[in-house]
């Protein structure tokens, strides 16, 4: 067994604990988004980015909206620096965009950092410093004042270095580690650094309150983040900015709750991609806006796209189950879910419903690129007759009945799970055929013809069974009557005609028409079909197919 | 662009609103955890388990300490319900572990649940119908009072032949599709079924509340479980459980905050499997719970086994993300990361301290079974001296000189960048060794001799250099110092012999030393390093390669 003990640490409640936040129960607007693909995504890559396919990345963030990227810790590599001396000589940032880049509070880094930008139209300088009781601890072996004041040397450097350097600068500061740092110590060095910059609704700074490691639950950090949204120092001229990452699997919440709680901003990546188990993935927050109604301010409707992008310029996969973009998100095996499914689809359509509200789908598919026909409804041996019915319907336009539906439905899932196997429409409308189609094997029918007599139909078959032609005939009310009542006597069976359905095929050919025969027997009902451009033709055929299987 | 507005849809508060869970910053007990990998899990995957596949979950979950593990669906298909008979019949089922059935509130599959459950030593049967308002709409065209009565009349069923079947059974019901339906009408549903089993705190029956789709903020979903909490009948008679999905990424947050708010009970799977997003992740849930000091009741310490069987048996992947899991999520890349880590780690040792606080690693990796050596700290272009400094010591022992491993750090990442890939701590170890041990082109040693001269010492030195043999000698007052004083004569240069360290090679051999020498000239430091078993050897040889590197 494992030993919880040494984990018995604590984590810093704000002096004064409110819950504004919990109140409001959705957000109404999009905040200010900075992807950090290019940074933190990066930096925790197997193998970074090269220099194309960092400017592919770029390209791509620029595409989906972002107004604010992290291109780079230009003092890291030659490569981030390169990237950053390429996209400002070749003119390559858009007007609307600001680039951001990392730079640690050390001398020699900013400097560098500020050779890398000069030239930049728009760039956010982006100051950190690590702040958590650990870390003074344990790396920088430095009082909280010594602390404070590396971030306020940087802070008076950054400013400098901006005023000297061609180029437009916003600043960024970053109490990095904060969820290891006392609250207030936080807010002080924030403040401090904020004393430096003097920003104003004009010259607006930002202050960025990353969960570096997230260690609390969401409402602890919303608590965090409420209490430095009220006590920040130059509030008006400060955008506060959040950059959660995802170690309880709670980095969505974390930043969502840090919206309610105060916050204007919020960095992440697509996907999630960053150090450890990630950085929170800006494509699940902006989609659960938008299924709440909310504009974004980002496009995924390219979704499979911008999946492709990032799998090929990142060596990772998005997983499966990724909210909104994984592959099975969409798909229903499940039977009832099916169901639900195939009624909802059915049902939106005849009621032209402006609001979304199909079982089990929390948006459309469509949205994001993926289509109904191969995306939502798979069968396997977990489906059930919904699933089954919808895939003969979306793919060849065969809509079962009821009864039959169900039977069918029996027969595709246990055809799966002796299989082992998924099954393709396809393999399922095969099923269907042999089973309720082609299933002549007993007796087939050679020719039929019928006259009139007194106002009844005479019908006259030409039958081969066992090697052997028989030709039969009987009277009726209808034409199939008729026929029933012919194959009853040749076969000395009992049976009600009990159902009847018949319609055109219409994705397959405008042409062709199929029905369905049911006959009951001895309670039990048998099933048949037949698929003919005559409708005659198709439903003599559905009888007999329905008598096969009888037989 | 998309279109939201078709998602400006509701969701239901309850109808009073309370927040006393929010007051409450974690968790301080497990909740009841309840496996559903083998239905919710099984029932989404592309191909469900066979029967032997199920076999080898179900002793996975087993071992990992579930006590409640919901095992089938009995009705849905053959495996289903085969799967059953044979843990019942095998005796397959452990004494302290509790098995699961799902059946839907529909009489013909209630009764073949029964049938699949004769002779079970202990199992809980799970009744669901769906009650959201699109459900009741669009599915099954029914009121409110029909869908309840569909409810209470599956839960007599479930009664009735509890009593008349052999084996111990206990009832659970659920509110399918809660997150669309109205809050008290669920509780008045969940109500009416209680009505029908009678639960008292001996024998309890267990409501749970689904976010079957989940389309809210997790706080939403605790005041809803906080209102149905405080207002369910016979709450001592009743468990209450929840089954949160991922649908927002924010299922982790569902179950947590539903716990704070009155949930005793959790349903989710390994890895969250399960329907489109899956099911809440457990893992997740529990190892947050144990990085809290909190004893999980359930055992992940064969993390890297219970991978390895999930992703055979389910032909899923854990991704390299994945919280407390996955590949990557206790790597460190950049530098400053790898830095804080390696002091952390040596502070850490030293302090011999009780509580674990090494930044960036929110767990010790050993605890779920991975190692420093090959999954803390890796290299790549992103890296610094921390990373580089740290691989070499832990893997061959070399513990560089302050100075020396931010020259080897920039090395190391230069050398990546330009290969652009991740290098292996042996490519690090022979870049070091090419730079600073072997690297003696200009000019090597082939022998050298002391004497002892009035309390000074001699060193007579032969070298080759462009093919030809020099013998010189010069006097010193150590070793060192009489060596350096030869080669400065010979060379002449002019330099100080600014640092010496030397110690053991621990890990490679006892019997090796490794020695560094730095030699200052015109403010650059020159760094060399030999390894002897021979101190003086590996001194004198440090120094011939700092010499050779400034020549």
């Amino acid at each position: 067994m494992m030993d919880y003990n040494k984990y018995k640490r604590g984590y810093f409640m704000p002096p004064v604990v409110t819950y504004d936040w919990v109140k409001k129960d959705y957000i109404d607007k999009a905040p200010i988004w900075c992807s950090v693909d290019l940074r933190d995504g990066n930096q925790a890559l197997v193998k970074p980015m090269n220099l194309q396919e960092k400017l592919d990345m770029f390209r791509m963030l620029v595409k989906i909206g972002f107004k604010e990227i992290e291109v780079a810790f230009p003092a890291a590599s030659d490569t981030e620096f390169q990237f950053l001396r390429t996209i400002i000589e070749e003119k390559m940032i858009p007007e609307d965009v600001t680039i951001q880049v990392l730079t640690q509070s050390r001398e020699h880094i900013i400097r560098r950092t500020f050779q890398a930008l000069e030239g930049v139209p728009q760039a956010i300088v982006h100051l950190y410093n690590s702040t958590s009781v650990a870390q003074r601890q344990q790396v920088f072996q430095k009082s909280k004042e010594e602390i404070k004041q590396l971030a306020v040397d940087g802070a008076v450097l950054v400013k400098e270095l901006a005023a000297s350097t061609p180029g437009n600068f916003r600043f960024q500061y970053s109490p990095e580690s904060f969820p290891g740092t006392e609250v207030d110590y936080a807010l002080e060095v924030c403040n401090s650094v904020l004393d430096v910059w003097q920003p104003d609704s004009a010259h607006k700074a930002i202050i960025n309150i990353p969960t570096t490691v997230e260690i609390a639950m969401p409402h602890v950090f919303a608590s965090q983040i409420e209490y430095i949204h009220k006590n920040l120092a130059y509030r008006d001229g400060v955008i506060l900015s959040v950059h959660p990452h995802n170690d309880r699997g709670s980095g969505v919440a974390d930043a969502e709750y840090a919206v309610l709680a105060g916050a204007d901003r919020v960095e992440g990546t697509l996907f999630g991609n960053g150090e450890r188990t990630g950085n929170v993935d800006i494509i699940t927050l902006a989609m659960n806006l938008y299924s709440h109604g909310v504009n974004p301010e980002l496009d995924f409707s390219n979704m499979m796209e911008i999946i492709e992008g990032y799998e090929r310029l990142t060596n990772m996969k998005v997983s499966e189950r990724h909210p909104y973009a994984g592959q099975l998100v969409f798909t229903a095996f499940s039977g009832s879910h099916q169901d639900a499914i195939a009624k909802g689809m059915q049902w939106r359509e005849k009621h032209n419903s402006p609001i979304w509200d199909v079982p089990y789908l929390p948006i459309d598919p469509k949205d994001v690129g993926r289509n109904y026909e191969t995306d939502v409804i798979r069968v396997n041996s977990q489906s059930g007759k919904g699933g089954v019915g919808y895939m003969l319907q979306q793919n060849y336009g065969v809509q079962l009945p009821a009864g039959m539906k169900e039977e069918m439905g029996y027969l595709a899932k246990g055809a799966s799970d002796q299989g082992e196997k998924e099954l393709t429409a396809e393999e399922i409308y095969n099923l269907f055929k042999a089973e309720y189609v082609d299933n002549t094997q007993k007796f087939d029918l050679l020719d039929f013809l019928f006259n009139k007599q007194e106002g009844s139909i005479v019908a006259t078959l030409e039958i081969t069974r066992n090697g052997k032609c028989d030709k039969i005939n009987a009277l009726g009310n209808g034409h199939l009557d008729s026929v029933s009542n012919a194959f009853k006597a040749y076969l000395g069976l009992n049976y009600d005609l009990s159902f009847y359905e018949e319609h055109s095929l219409g994705r397959e050919s405008s042409a062709q028409a199929i029905a369905y025969v049911g006959l009951t027997s001895n309670g039990k009902v048998y099933w048949g079909a037949g698929i003919h451009p005559d409708i005659i033709q198709a439903s003599v055929h559905a009888m007999l197919v329905a008598l096969n299987r009888m037989a």
